[in-house]
């Protein structure tokens, strides 16, 4: 399914070390300049991926096709993006799939909407709104770059004045005023759609819970996740120093019918 | 795409509280028992889903359709299975997605299989082995109830001897003793390939990545993943009391073209 | 200093197992009666501790010393009790010792009140306020039986309607409305004096912090910490599975003073 | 007990925020210096300590009373040091207090020395081992400032060699292999006195674990404790961005008597 030579015209994963990774399209006739020496994108055209190629200055890169998570974390730029381990989490708690489909608020750099798009594949869509008109550029630009940006609709719109979509599976908020867009996301979800909200702050997650259970749906939970890394060699193994304490609170929820009195 | 009204041979999620949810089949003219009294499910049979039902001792619950989660959740039988934050991070690990071929091992219930075979539905496979022949049919029997047993190959088979699948999209380990696979995985993966390893104690971790680097792997990362339950209510928000202090570590590593000395 | 043999009247800490303790009273001529049968006090009078004794059904126990920490755990009753990790944290942000003057509201069962007796002795104070009568008792037991009731001051007082203590050199709050307090702890404490609160709710830590700023308090801090245990054995060492995921915040400052304008 | 004004001679804390403090000595006649302007020692030798002072520059710091924590803070210097949730625990898990006697190795540069003086004065000692003669001239002048000289008595010497003392309350160990100190340990603990040992790896850990069960110790347990900063703020409060994730692992054990077979 996926072609397994390199060609002109991918984008490619140079691997230094694992902090040092570049994502950059293959272009023949053109070099990529590092830090350690520049690389001949002709001296990796046709060439299996996962093979080495050493820079002008003699250190050596392994080109890796990337990942769904490679291009999530190259999208950050200009706004702050949810991690990984949320988007992990966000997609397995909306339990979308194949076929769904989505409305996403907002936008942002389109990090999660790549995830999302990635998700719903080959026959859903990701409705995507952002009233930020310049992100929409930044977000086409890294969901083109990802390959998904057929499975995923840009809106330039605000979306607590309303969803247009009616009867979707999922909807996924990641804004400053999620309680805001509560009644809506009711209105647009489908019986037993799910909706779920990432934030930073505690006052954004009481807001938002008090309004999901305002507004018709069950189930609602609230969890945060932390990641710790680990330095893995035999006799010297242990946890990582450093780490990222904390990104956001996920709240998921279930629509359920309204009970009429 | 889903139906949306409940129907007979239906997998519904019995909700009554967070804590109380079951997944039953709605079969016509019979009943659920549970503590808080029975439902007859003739009552629900064309209702829409997120309806709410009575009880014969007058206590509501919701009728939700099953998510993943629910299905990977409701799994859990016979052997310990990896939780759904460590199961969400496997599958944005490995970089799986719709059309992907994917090899695991071990079944056990099946838990982590009927995620992978949610991510590469409609026209991916995951070829999932295990030896001890038990396991099998109970796998099967959640594969089913989870509408996925058609992406899913079991195969009940010792995967230290050897996997038989070639240019494989990803390997996904979560078995006692993964350093024994990593060669197999080696050859069964495409160039490029993602391994990831799930395992609960140290020394696991510590064999696997360094299996992991003699193998032709590059990319090697291990990480836990933490998950805290928040208490939402205003004025009183905290996190929850207890949590799961550790399920496992998760290792990810790529497919690297050996270098040819 | 301490006897180092066992005598009558001692407090000893029988010991099973990490999970089985029981902290007695040595009386001569009586036994102690657990599930795994019993211990005639008389078999240990004139020992060593750290001794091993054989109950009546033949499994061995030894006999330890009790240690702050246990008198600290085993003063859980009837409310729940602030953890050793935090009873550590707030003594040393506190920067008690030997000689220092405390205050402390409320004493509930007397566990952190065991604690900061223990750092103040051989020549200073607490002062400790509780308004619920019943708890005095408790704790006054709790205290006599750690051998430090004398380095305290229990009172039955309503701590939010004001401190009779002055030049103390720190606050430390464990009660269900600390802001209410605060602007009393400032009038109480010496210049730079610490004052330390802990909560459970965010609430409490957003009003309690917010006091502080406008009460004249600097170097204002909330901290949280999660204590895991690891099992360690060769070959299997992780983590525990559950653990205590919250007990509470910590917050300190320090009394600076009040700028006239 | 503790003079009030600020004198010649005292540390002090210029505190500017949370970030920024300094401990230094008062000096008549002098200032000190930092980017934001000046401070004249005779502006404060007088003053009541947590009063304002304006620097050069016109930006306040507050005078503070340096308090342990301060002092064992600014102990940070050519080696790793215990963090104070660290300390804390050691202080609390090995039971010390007034009028103990601690035996610590290594000293380094005095850090977790400065907190075990701090909490045996007024009547107890800390002998700590240190074969690097290099830092005992380090941790003689932060114990020096911190005023707990007297109670430390600093030994050159390599106590994997042995243990001079007999009959100590609490052994401290914070070195690279612990293990090897362990039955020395044993020898120089009274009955029932207890082992602290600080390590960053799991394998530390595990031989550590080992030793002290084969060395005639009981109760042994290990944890881990991780510290999180809070953002508190109405209305936007959460947890902060950036934590250290690892520091080292407590491990905590009791002297039994040995058992003659």
């Amino acid at each position: 399914m996926q072609n397994q030579k390199i060609a002109e015209g991918d984008y490619i994963l140079l691997y230094l070390s694992q902090r040092k990774t570049y994502l950059v399209k293959v272009e023949a006739g053109k070099s990529f300049h590092t830090h350690k020496g520049f690389i001949k994108f002709d001296n990796l055209i046709g060439k299996d991926y996962g093979s080495g190629v050493v820079s002008s200055l003699g250190f050596e890169f392994v080109v890796l096709k990337p990942l769904l998570r490679d291009y999530v974390m190259k999208s950050v730029r200009k706004t702050q993006i949810t991690y990984p381990k949320d988007i992990a989490l966000i997609v397995m708690f909306s339990g979308i799939g194949p076929g769904n489909r989505v409305v996403e608020a907002g936008t942002g750099t389109g990090a999660l909407t790549t995830a999302l798009a990635h998700y719903v594949k080959p026959n859903g869509k990701v409705y995507s709104y952002e009233f930020r008109e310049e992100f929409q550029k930044v977000a086409e630009k890294n969901l083109t770059r990802a390959g998904l940006l057929d499975f995923v609709e840009l809106k330039v719109k605000d979306v607590t004045a309303g969803i247009d979509e009616t009867d979707v599976d999922a909807v996924v908020l990641d804004l400053a005023t999620p309680w805001l867009v509560i009644p809506h996301a009711y209105t647009a979800l489908k019986p037993c759609g799910t909706l779920i909200s990432f934030s930073p702050t505690i006052d954004q997650i009481v807001k938002t819970v008090e309004a999901l259970n305002e507004s018709g749906f069950v189930d609602v939970e609230t969890v945060e996740c932390l990641m710790r890394g680990m330095q893995v060699e035999r006799g010297k193994t242990r946890p990582q120093t450093l780490m990222t304490a904390h990104t956001g609170y996920v709240t998921f929820a279930r629509k359920a019918a309204k009970t009429t009195a």
